[in-house]
C-alpha cells in the first residue's frame, strides 16, 4: 500500500480536481510527494449519497461484524508498519516514539469499541412490558433501543494525526455506533490520512459492508467542509480543532434546516491549582513535573497546563525558580505546522509585551519552527480584568497568577471559562479548602485530577474528555472513551411490536445475551 | 392554599408589576379573577440568582431526600383537590375526568422520577482502578458520575395543564437530575399554574432545601421567556409548544455566548400506515379507532394522528366512509384557548380551500371556541409537492393520503419529517412489506407503535416521547418516561481524587448501593 494523493470515496480511489495541496515536512517546511487532489462538492455529494445509502444496511449488521470490522481496521493500521510511521514522523515533527505510542493507542480505542459492541450495554435495552389487565386502561408492550444516528462527519486534527484523526476516537465511536462517516483529513498530514483512510477502506470491503460506510476527502479550502456540516445527509460531526474553528461549525449546523449535533472540542487553558500546603511541602517537586506536562509534544495537547493559580508568597516564588530552572534546559520542539508555529509566536509576543505580564523565563532557542518553551506570571487582579489573559496560548506557554489571599484564588476559580481539565496539587492538611472549591471546579470542568497533570488521557470507561463550553460545545459527552459512542445513538421506542418484527436485541428470551433493563431494573432473562 | 396572582420567587411570593395577565373560561371566553401580575427583567434576574445560589447545595443532597421531595411535591399536588381541578378545568375547557387523569398521570411521573433518584442507575457510576505496576505507564484511577447540568428554564405547555406544565416532565425530570428550575408559566392556565408553584414551593421549604430550587414567573410578552434562555445562569431549556416558538428558542439558545441544550417537542403530524392486508379485513374497525383518538381531547395531543398514508382502493373507500360516519357523530370540544381555536379554523379554511384536497367529511358543529372535527383526502402526487400538506394543524384534522401503489407510498414515507410517532395497522400477511420499511421508519420517528394509535403515551422507562427535527430540536433525547433524565446530567471524570474527597457515589465499598461499572463491566461489590 503507498500513498497516491487520491480521495477515497466509498471503495473507490479517485484524483480530486479542485486544486492540490501536499504534505510539508514539519521541520524543514518542504513540500512533500505526493499532491492530494482536493475535494469538489460533486466528490461531497457521492461520498453523502454513499453514506446515506450505507446507513441502515451498516447499522443493523449483526455486532459480532460490526467488531470484527473495527477490529480489522486495527490490524490493518499495524500492516502498514513503518511507512506509516515515516510519513507521520514527517509532516508532524513528532518523535517516533511519540508515533508509535499513539499509533498503539490509536489500535487500542478500535479494539476497546469493538469490546463495547460486543457487550452490548450501549444499545440501552429496556422493556416494559404489556399488563393486558391494568385498569382503567390496559398497559401496552414497549421495548426500547438506541439505533444509530445517521452518517457522521469527523474532521481529523492536527495534535493527535493518528488518535485524533481518520481513524481516531471520533471515527471508532461513530462506526461502533453503527454510524458511516465521511472524514475530511486534516490537511497538516495528508499522507497519514490517506494510509490510515486505506487501511479502513480495505476494512469495509473485506468484511463486505456497504462501500459508503466510510469515505475519505481532502479540502484545500473550506468548502468541503463547510459542505459536510451543512448537508442533509449528515446527522452529527465530530471535531477537534481551534475554537474559531469549532465555532463556525456549531453555527453552520444550527441555521441547517434541520440541526444537528457537533461535537466540537475546541479549548482550555487546563488550570493547575497549587494549594497552600502541597506548594509549601513539595513545590519545586511539583514545578519539574509542570515543566515536563508543558513541554511534552512541544505543548500540543488539549490537556496542556496553561495557567497556574496558586497564593503569593516564599512558595510561590521557590516554585517559580525552580520552574524557570528546568524550563531553561527544555529544548525546543518542532510544531506540527508552521500555521501552529506562527500562532504560538504570536501569543507569545502578546504576553511578553503585555503590561501587567511578567516573563519569568524561555526555553531554549529552536530551529525555524521549534517552539521555545515560555513561562509568564501577573496578577490575580490582572488576570480577572483581562478576558485575553484567559484565551489558549497553543503550545508550550504557560501563564502564573499570583493570587493576594484565599479569597482572590476563590475568584479566580470563579472567573474560568469551561475547561477539559483541572488539576489540583494538594497535601492533607488542604483538604478542607479543596472540599469547599471542588463544586465550582466540577461546574468548570470534565476532568478533576489530583496531584498530576491532564496531559495523559486514559482510554477506559471513566474517562471523560470533555467539559463546558468553550472546552467543547457539548458539555453532556466525552470525546475519548467507551461513553463517547453515546453522542452518535438516539432511542427509539417500539409499541406492540408482532415478535416477528422485533430487533433482535428486543426479541423475547434476549437471543443476543445484551443488558436488559425490564421495568426498569435489571433483567434476569 | 388559593390564588393571588403572585409570581413565586424562591420562598417569596410578590406581584409582578410588568402589566397583567388573566385566564380565560375556555368555554366562554370570559376573564377570570384574579389578575397576574407580569414578572419583570429584575424578577427574571433575582430568579436566575437564586437558581444559580441554589444549584451546588440542591444537587449535592442525598438521593433519599432529592426523592423524598420528589414525592411530597406529588402528594401537595393531590392536597390541592377540587379547587385545582375545578380552576384547571375552567382555564383549558378539558373535561373533568381528563383532568383528574392528568393529575394521576402527573403525580405519578413525580413519584417514578423519585424512584429513578433512589435507584442511582442514572448516575452512570463507572470505577476504572488504579494500576500502579501497568508499564511502561502505570494507570490512574478514575472513577466517574454524572452531576446536574444547572438550573434549568422550563416552559409549561398549554394542552397539558399539569402534565406537561409547572409540576409536569420536564420539571420532574429537571428536579430529579439535581437542577433548580425556573418555570416560565402558559399564559392560558396561569391559576392552575400559580396552584402547582405553590405546591412545589411548600414543598422545598419542607426539605429545607435552598430556596431557588424553583421559581414560577408569569410573562405577559415575550421578554421573560427569551431572557430566561438567554440568562447565562441558565445551562438547559424544557419546553413543549409550537414550532415557531421551539426554532425561536434554539436560535436564541445557540446564540448565546455559551450555547446549551434545548429541549423543544414542537410537532408532529403522527402518520399512520394502513397496510394493505390489514385494511382489507379491518379497515371499518380501525376507522373507529381513529376517530376516536383524533378527536380525543379536541384533537390538542402531541400525538393526534393528524396524517394517514394508505394505497387507494376500495378497502380504502370503506375505511374512509367508516370515519367520515363516525366523524359526522362526533361532538366539537372545546378547544384550549381561543388563539388555539383560531388558528385550527385557519388550517382547516386552508384544506377546505385547497385545490388538491378533498373534504370527506366533518364532524358536528359547536360552540364559540369548540373545534369542529374535519377529514381530508388527498394524491400522494399532493402531498409530495406541496409541502404545505405536511404542516400540522392542531386541533381535530386529519388528512388521509390516497397512494397509487406501494411505490407511491413509500415515497411518501420517505417525504415524511421528523415525528414523535408513526403508527402501523397490519396483519400477518403485511408483515414483508412492514419489515422493508421499517429502518426507514425508525429514522423518521421516536416510537412506532403497531395496531393502535400514537395518543395514550404511557410513561415508564421504555418510552420514547422524542423523534428527528422538527419533532423535537434533539432526537437524541426524551421528554417523556424515565430516560429524560438523561437531559439535565453531565458526566465527570475524577482522577487519583483522595478518598477523603471522593463522593459518596464514588466511594470504595459502595457505601450508597448505586449501580456501579468496574472496567466497563458490572460490579460486585
Amino acid at each position: 500500500m503507498s500513498m497516491t494523493g487520491q480521495l477515497l470515496i466509498g471503495q473507490r480511489a479517485c484524483r480530486g480536481e479542485n486544486g492540490e495541496l501536499r504534505g510539508l515536512d514539519a521541520a524543514t517546511g518542504k513540500a512533500l510527494e505526493p499532491a492530494f487532489g482536493g475535494a469538489s462538492l460533486a466528490d461531497l455529494d457521492r461520498a453523502c449519497e454513499l453514506a446515506e445509502a450505507a446507513f441502515d444496511d451498516y447499522r443493523e449488521r449483526p455486532l459480532e461484524r460490526r467488531a470484527a470490522f473495527l477490529e480489522s481496521i486495527a490490524s490493518n493500521i499495524l500492516a502498514l508498519g513503518d511507512e506509516l510511521i515515516e510519513r507521520c514522523v514527517q509532516e508532524t515533527g513528532l518523535p517516533r516514539g511519540r508515533i508509535e505510542g499513539e499509533r498503539g493507542r490509536t489500535v487500542g480505542q478500535l479494539r476497546l469499541f469493538a469490546e463495547v459492541v460486543r457487550q452490548g450495554s450501549f444499545l440501552d435495552v429496556r422493556i416494559d412490558p404489556a399488563q393486558p389487565e391494568r385498569t382503567p386502561l390496559p398497559k401496552v408492550d414497549l421495548r426500547l433501543r438506541n439505533i444509530a444516528i445517521g452518517p457522521v462527519a469527523v474532521f481529523g486534527a492536527s495534535n493527535f494525526p493518528l488518535a485524533f484523526s481518520v481513524a481516531g476516537g471520533d471515527t471508532a465511536s461513530a462506526l461502533a455506533a453503527g454510524c458511516p462517516v465521511i472524514v475530511k483529513a486534516h490537511s497538516a498530514h495528508p499522507g497519514t490520512s490517506e494510509l490510515v483512510g486505506r487501511a479502513i477502506q480495505q476494512a469495509v470491503s473485506i468484511y463486505g459492508l456497504p462501500e459508503g460506510v466510510f469515505s475519505l476527502l481532502f479540502d484545500t479550502g473550506r468548502s468541503i467542509g463547510q459542505g459536510l456540516v451543512a448537508d442533509r445527509r449528515i446527522k452529527a460531526v465530530g471535531f477537534t480543532g481551534s475554537r474559531t474553528g469549532g465555532v463556525a461549525l456549531m453555527k453552520i449546523a444550527a441555521g441547517r434546516e434541520e440541526p444537528i449535533p457537533v461535537y466540537a472540542e475546541m479549548s482550555s487553558i487546563n488550570p493547575v491549582l497549587l494549594m497552600p500546603h502541597a506548594l509549601e511541602e513539595r513545590g519545586t517537586q511539583i514545578a519539574g513535573g509542570f515543566v515536563t506536562s508543558l513541554t511534552l509534544g512541544a505543548g500540543q495537547f488539549c490537556t496542556n497546563p496553561g495557567l497556574i493559580l496558586a497564593i503569593d508568597g516564599p512558595a510561590l516564588h521557590l516554585f517559580e525558580g525552580a520552574a524557570v530552572d528546568a524550563l531553561k534546559k527544555a529544548a525546543a520542539n518542532t510544531m506540527l505546522t508552521p500555521g501552529i508555529h506562527s500562532s504560538y509566536c504570536q501569543g507569545v509576543e502578546r504576553l511578553l509585551a503585555h503590561a501587567e505580564v511578567v516573563t519569568l523565563g524561555q526555553g531554549l532557542e529552536g530551529d525555524r519552527y521549534q517552539a521555545r518553551a515560555a513561562l509568564f506570571a501577573t496578577s490575580a487582579r490582572a488576570f480577572l480584568q483581562c478576558l485575553a489573559l484567559r484565551e489558549e496560548v497553543f503550545g508550550p506557554a504557560s501563564l502564573i497568577v499570583r493570587c493576594a489571599d484565599e479569597a482572590e484564588l476563590k475568584q479566580a476559580v470563579s472567573a474560568l471559562e469551561g475547561q477539559l481539565t483541572i488539576a489540583l496539587h494538594i497535601s492533607e492538611a488542604d483538604y478542607p479548602q479543596v472540599r469547599a472549591l471542588l463544586p465550582t471546579l466540577e461546574n468548570k470542568a470534565g476532568r478533576l485530577l489530583v496531584n498530576g497533570f491532564g496531559t495523559g488521557v486514559e482510554v477506559g470507561h471513566a474517562m471523560v474528555h470533555g467539559g463546558p463550553f468553550p472546552a467543547t460545545s457539548d458539555t453532556r459527552t466525552t470525546s475519548v472513551g467507551s461513553l463517547a459512542i453515546n453522542r452518535f445513538l438516539r432511542p427509539v421506542s417500539y409499541q406492540d411490536l408482532p415478535a416477528a418484527l422485533l430487533p433482535q436485541e428486543l426479541a423475547d428470551g434476549n437471543p443476543l445475551s445484551v443488558p436488559r433493563r425490564v421495568n426498569g431494573g435489571p433483567a434476569h432473562d
